[in-house]
């Protein structure tokens, strides 16, 4: 795992690098801000050709550490105007890691109109016609490359990234072989749209050699085992992310009706709980809990069955429930599994679309709590009518033109599933992260300590996990397990690193990341929360997003 | 012409004010700099509470010097998010400073959703109810206004700013107590919506007291004499703004087909002398030349009158026949006159929308050349449909939301009629404004000098005018009389002011609206031109947009 596989899709050009000495010992999000900060310049057009699309390896990746697997997936943002990283569960990282990928950098774009795939296999790479494809919804094209490809591993955009819209993701096979994982946010799918490329196919498996077997071994037993006996682990393997509904609506963080500051009256509908006897009780093809990548002991991800047992979509996610169903006030989950599935076979980002459909209910286009109105709106965004692509441009532009002010979203981005006058450190997340709102840069629900002090702990925590490739649904149960991490990096890759190198990358990966925002023309006043989220209170509690300023500027590095 | 008028739309109050000593000697674009700098919070919502609409009377405004009683508008922008002014012809400046005032301060919003006009006459102001105005285009609501108050000067915004579209201009009667000028840029239309207020309505004429009659009379008659005596006023009389559109062809720099760096095939079809000729032929109504407010020696404005003779529109000018003719492949007076009409019924800017209807044409959504696509577009924006409300969010949301990157904007503010790449003294003003692509800003089409330095004196000098409450017309004529300039304050006001004086305006006034903007949280990545503008040459010439960063940056003071 130590090449740099650069496709330059102008001339066709395909070089295998050496990596620089200064690459070597990050990976995933700490690489990407490295290289994007080394070879992007910050002002130019996200869907243009001076942007790259960068896919790096986690420090981890390509080994059986459990949850170490992530694709981590960067660019400058269409959404955000910013930097973004996307990581998402599946298959495909460790196989690009296996093939011996530090990273894969996609730049410039082709001045004609053919689409093209990028091949992987032992042999090197090669650039692919993909014309036949264009068009074809994930799921679809994802069986083409099967037909081809009888032992694959895929990522690919749908038609929403081919037609360059900002809330397009980029998905990824799980172990299944069905695109169902995604590095939904920020508009990634539309950069690697304005570069032709449908998809990126790992077209048969390699392997990774472990530097120090002994000590990768002795730290592997010990990770594995705090990761299975961890009650973080034990609530997402039963009950799934899904779990959450019933903690945020609690604390009326549950976003109800476009983040209305609302407790919802259907939350036990949707909760957790309620989704685990639904798939049980459904039997068939369901599974209340299922690995998305190989070697992962969580086992978060589930499978939710129709009425006949098939498959609707796997998983369904606490972010998906809160944004397409509480966000819209629908308390069905046929009808939100049912809208997952579209999305991902389109190719977009619930989150996103899920809060552009509650700012489009909002000013009337549609009923809250009216699963017609939502299919309606998507059946609107796949046949690409100019309402379907206001919302595939997400909520802010859905907001600026339906003239709806509550909107919640933050440089561009929407929310994901927690109300920041409920959830304040969530809410301290959003404002600060350098990807617009996002959850994952630094996820606080609950803390003992100050909301500020809790997000920023967070932040430097998820830095880590984010670089290393591990799933963020370790980090309850080994925030506390830094030398095991090192422990596990110096097995697999003979290094001699130390806790203090991992703080350096948690702490460069952030600041490369600020500063790339601050070439872009990212001020302070970029990290703000909205305006609507500071003065309208939530009735029942009276909160309002609070932090001030400064606590706001403290938190960025 | 010593009050400020200060009216808080909430609590509903209404003082009047003496205002602070720094306010005395300036006026208009400068005093609307001043006062955002010292009482909006540069980070507000546009369309929120805390923004303000002001109106700033310039330092000759209430006299009968020739072309000086522009009205001044001033908020921050919901198209650019940075400080805005938009001044305009007609009669209300001149009765709102006969009534005794320096400026109007709208702030704050209703709490209900009820309309109001404000009413100004010698007793004071006071704040009628408008709800049987709203949804009125401007047009009726003047003429309900004339049957209330039969002598009387009305600004007002139609259903374009009731529905908060950011492309929404606000209108003032002309001499003919038609809402034909236009404060059309920067969507102040919709910041005025926002604060529920249909009009505003000078009931009765007042009068100035000039200090100093002797001098006074002595700078009017000389400044007269040059302004009468211009070439440049005689050719504005003869052809109107119509004239520049030979000159910018000539260049390939009249927006031809969503900016796409070509001659316009019919330019001659909409030349200035083609319009002469159209209107001499139909008679009638239409008037070749014709004085927007009373006073003007210039008289560049005409009346467009159809086949029966009868008005169209009053007037049609270069930026429409820019946008709305040659920008969407239209060479046909009648089609881009009515679509002119139909702009300032509804209250919505013609160079916004004709630029995002460029765009749209460029997605494929109507055709270029076919005017019905046009029509039917407007009909759209009339009827609000979400197609009309992307058109009416202006060309920087169109592109984005029908994916078209060739989009003619700056900092969200469309391009007036002038392609930068061949006419860049305009784009170094363009890209430099802290108000978005904004021609008003510093006009330059020819230069002996470096286009840099033509746009920075340029700029220089419109502050200086735009701060006295004098039309951009008289440049040419009295670029080097600022003596004469001074003496006319001094004769007004009874001020012993020098030219230092002048000159501390203009560099102050720029200052000012910088800084708002660097609050705001601009940067100077703010202020450069789109990358497509830099980037696609225009075929026949070969030329893009080339200053540097460098050059850019040095035009800002």
């Amino acid at each position: 795992m130590n090449k740099i596989l650069r496709i330059n899709m102008k001339t066709k050009e395909i070089v295998y690098e050496s990596p620089k000495d200064e690459y070597l010992k990050t990976g995933g999000r700490g690489l990407i801000a490295k290289i994007m900060l080394a070879e992007v310049n910050p002002t130019c057009d996200p869907l243009g050709s001076e942007n790259k699309l960068i896919i790096a390896n986690g420090m981890l990746t390509g080994t059986n550490v459990s949850s170490a697997n992530r694709i981590s997936i960067g660019a400058k943002s269409p959404l955000t105007g910013g930097i973004k990283e996307s990581n998402g569960g599946g298959i495909t990282a460790m196989w690009l890691a296996q093939l011996g990928l530090k990273a894969l950098i996609v730049e410039d774009m082709p001045e004609d109109d053919n689409w093209y795939y990028i091949k992987i296999d032992k042999n090197g790479c090669t650039l692919e016609p993909a014309n036949e494809y264009a068009g074809m919804g994930t799921f679809e094209y994802c069986e083409k490359m099967i037909e081809k490809y009888p032992d694959c591993a895929v990522t690919c955009i749908g038609p929403a990234g081919e037609n360059l819209y900002h809330s397009a993701g980029i998905a990824t096979m799980d172990k299944e072989k069905k695109p169902n994982r995604y590095s939904g946010r920020g508009g990634l799918g539309a950069v690697m749209g304005s570069k032709k490329i449908k998809g990126i196919v790992a077209a048969e498996k390699g392997s990774v050699t472990i530097a120090d077997k002994e000590k990768f071994s002795e730290a592997f037993k010990a990770y594995t085992k705090i990761i299975m006996d961890a009650p973080s682990s034990a609530n997402y393997r039963t009950l799934g992310t899904a779990s959450t509904v019933r903690v945020t609506n609690d604390l009326t963080g549950l976003p109800t009706r476009n983040f209305r500051g609302e407790k919802f009256e259907h939350a036990d509908k949707i909760s957790g709980e309620s989704l685990y006897e639904f798939i049980k009780q459904r039997g068939g093809e369901g599974k209340t809990t299922h690995a998305c990548m190989p070697g992962c002991v969580i086992q978060c991800s589930n499978v939710v069955p129709d009425k006949d047992g098939k498959t609707i979509v796997s998983p369904l996610e606490y972010e998906t429930i809160g944004l397409m169903g509480s966000n819209l006030g629908i308390g069905d989950f046929d009808a939100i599994a049912k809208l997952n599935a579209m999305c991902n076979d389109f190719g977009i980002d619930t989150i996103e679309v899920g809060a552009a459909m509650g700012v489009a209910m909002e000013a009337g286009e549609g009923q809250f709590g009216d699963a017609s109105s939502a299919f309606k709106m998507m059946d609107e965004i796949i046949n690409g009518t100019v309402f379907g692509k206001v919302l595939a441009c997400g909520a802010t532009i859905t907001g600026k033109v339906l003239g709806v002010s509550h909107v919640p979203a933050v440089n561009g981005q929407a929310m994901p599933a927690y109300d920041p006058r409920a959830i304040k450190g969530m809410g301290a997340t959003f404002a600060t992260s350098p990807m617009g709102a996002d959850h994952t840069y630094g996820p606080v629900i609950k803390t003992d300590k100050g909301w500020a002090e809790a997000s920023k702990g967070s932040q430097m925590f998820m830095a880590i996990l984010d670089s290393l490739g591990i799933c963020m649904f370790t980090r309850a149960a080994i925030a506390n397990e830094k030398q095991l991490l090192v422990d596990l990096v110096n097995g697999f890759t003979g290094y001699d690193l130390d806790v203090d190198w991992l703080e350096k990358v948690s702490t460069e990966t952030i600041k490369d990341e600020l500063r790339f925002n601050e070439l872009a023309g990212f001020t302070k006043e970029n990290y703000r929360m909205p305006e609507s989220f500071m003065k309208t209170e939530i009735k029942s509690t009276g909160d309002v997003f609070d932090l001030t300023e400064e606590e706001l500027d403290e938190l960025r590095l």
